[in-house]
């Protein structure tokens, strides 16, 4: 089964938005085993939407659009569908009194337009919106399926995953199941040559490579028949591959460094404390991202100045050595655990940029303390790009030595 | 003058990434005054490509390829633009050196498919690439300009910037101008209300609202001959709107919350510090995001633990209030500012979610302490949704209070 997908929306055309719903269909859609050929985005123009529409008939079997279903003359895609289908627009009354409900319950003025959205191509399966006014559709005609999702990905989102795929499964023969490899301390041509002949020999499941702020992952696809047990064709390969790249693999799937970090804190019953200057909040931030990472996560001090530092951790190196040294670094780490109940610790300082670089202590230069109140080590790093990539990468890397820290 | 941009790749199609090229390509179009019709994504495939060429060169005047320019088989953009043009594909001999000179300053192993990258469609304009091995093209053939561009952001954006823009703007008889003010404190529907006449009676300047993430913006663009005065467009319409609004008017362009926060502080000599719990590192990292926060940030305490709040901020309502009660806020608030040299400060506690939650206390609860050594208030919140979404309501929201204080 081919599919493509049609947004619809000058908000796009004007790069006010990115495509996000087109990436979330098409992941979706892979995972079904159904090959996504095209993607579309046409502005709020009946005519052109046509022309799409005349195209996607010919070329594909499964057809989404996303967005236009609001209830403003400029929101066309359903009545354009209808038309080019040459389907009748009829009421469905249990469509408009849910809209009528929901208006009266959060007590917002309705508006005549809003009737519009209760209309639908004659014989459309009717998706209802949970999350929203506008709900969805789908009319198959002439062995060809269409799929009328609104924009807002917080309302499209749930609507395909509880609406569509249910759907869309029962036809499906082939089953696509992935499984991502997250990699954190090792750079992607690094990767790829390491496992050159696994990507080469690869049939099924695929090795994909992707290089991602940092990290590299690797998607291992497989396809098999609906009932047949991929994790058989996907096991084997992840051991290959796991054997040859070592610890540098940290987790799959939805796992990031921080979720991996918690998790090992509490299999191993240890807390954690955060002192930081140049990422600001950031590794607490990440830290704390993780649901349920108050069993292990004590507290984070981000002492941004040298009053601070000495303030909150005594901190006494800064006249001599400066603020950015692997000496603070070092100061910071045993001051925060001398005044906290955390098992292990780590401490960040350096030189996010724009301003601040000198010579000696060039832009991107951070120091990283990882350890515990009987040991520890200051990593000295040189991190690149510009001051968000700078608090980014140094965040990283503290999380990933705190995780090898854990595992020693 | 129309333009339509075509992304090849497969990572695409796979929902990998986002097409986040098409999206910033749009908007310096936009910027330009040249109009997008169409995205297109195809994958890496010569036919698809190819039928997606020859619709592309019926229907537009610009075509903005990204994508497909590696070193490997896979890659076939310029290869399939030439073919599909009649054009012989020819060694530009200066692209060849530079591609071996980067190899060689960092001891890659050159490997043949890299010279692949030297080659152009004839008559190209060739686009020199100073942040990755492919180098981009400007061909122009029966009427039509088409521009071949790399896929990476980082490659593509300054490629575009410094490269193709100037060759576009030597072409353009109109230019647009934008202009975005940035609201926080009232929700998508109510400002359209506020401003209905305007939005109604807007043709140049068009007005256009856009809610994200906690935030409105209104986009307002105009369209002028070069050389003539957009400001004078812009101005006045500006000046409606925010006497409509009134402070929810935040910022224009590239503010944020944390940077207007940030200029207000500096510009008061005033400085800032912060005292998170379930916001866990968010609101600091957010305020040093800014560049020079440095200057008006001394520190911020991510007191995750009731005995970090005990520790640190001397806090002793836990027992009888809770961790999550407007006591703990303004304890957490009043500790902070007693042990810290800042003038003015902000104390986040709540429950974030998805645990903790209970009939009276739940999930989306959030008190926020705002003020200085003399004063201060306490807010009482309820955000919703998700732990991510809770968590960044309420940093929206101390920012905007801590701006509104310093506004008093």
């Amino acid at each position: 089964m081919n599919a493509e997908i049609i947004g619809v929306g000058s908000e796009l055309l004007l790069g006010q938005i990115a495509n996000t719903d087109a990436q979330y269909l098409s992941q979706k859609l892979s995972e079904l085993g159904i090959n996504v050929y095209y993607h579309t985005v046409v502005g709020d123009n009946a005519n052109r939407l046509k022309s799409v529409l005349a195209l996607a008939h010919e070329r594909s079997d499964l057809i989404i659009t996303t967005g236009g279903l609001g209830p403003t003359m400029d929101d066309l895609t359903k009545e354009t569908v209808a038309e080019f289908l040459e389907l009748p627009m009829v009421l469905d009354q249990k469509s408009l009194d849910s809209i009528h409900c929901l208006f009266h319950s959060r007590k917002w003025p309705m508006s005549h337009s809003n009737d519009k959205q209760a209309y639908f191509p004659k014989g459309a399966v009717i998706l209802p919106n949970d999350n929203g006014t506008a709900p969805g559709a789908i009319v198959e005609k002439d062995g060809r399926t269409y799929v009328i999702l609104p924009g807002p990905p917080n309302e499209l989102n749930p609507m395909f995953d509880q609406q569509v795929m249910p759907y869309l499964i029962r036809n499906a023969e082939y089953v696509i199941h992935s499984r991502v490899l997250k990699i954190y301390g090792r750079g992607e041509s690094s990767v790829e040559e390491a496992i050159q002949d696994i990507l080469a020999e690869q049939s099924n499941p695929t090795v994909a490579p992707l290089a991602k702020m940092g990290e590299v992952t690797l998607r291992l696809t497989v396809r098999c028949k609906k009932g047949e047990n991929a994790d058989a064709l996907l096991d084997p390969v992840e051991a290959k591959i796991r054997d040859r790249l070592g610890d540098v693999v940290y987790g799959v799937d939805d796992d990031d460094l921080a979720s991996v970090l918690i998790a090992s804190l509490r299999a191993k019953g240890n807390t954690l404390a955060l002192a930081e200057s140049c990422t600001g909040g950031l590794v607490s931030k990440m830290v704390t991202d993780v649901p349920g990472s108050s069993d292990v996560f004590r507290e984070g001090l981000v002492t941004y100045s040298n009053e601070a530092k000495s303030a909150r951790l005594h901190v006494q190196t800064v006249p001599q050595y400066g603020a950015v040294s692997e000496e603070t670094a070092a100061a910071m780490l045993e001051g925060l655990l001398a005044g906290s109940d955390a098992d292990i610790g780590a401490a960040v300082t350096g030189i996010a940029g724009p301003g601040g670089g000198t010579d000696t202590k060039p832009i991107g230069l951070v120091y990283i303390a990882v350890g515990d109140r009987d040991s520890h080590h200051v990593y000295t790093c040189h991190f690149h790009r510009d001051r968000g990539r700078i608090r980014h990468a140094a965040a990283l890397f503290t999380l990933d030595k705190l995780r090898r820290w854990l595992d020693k």
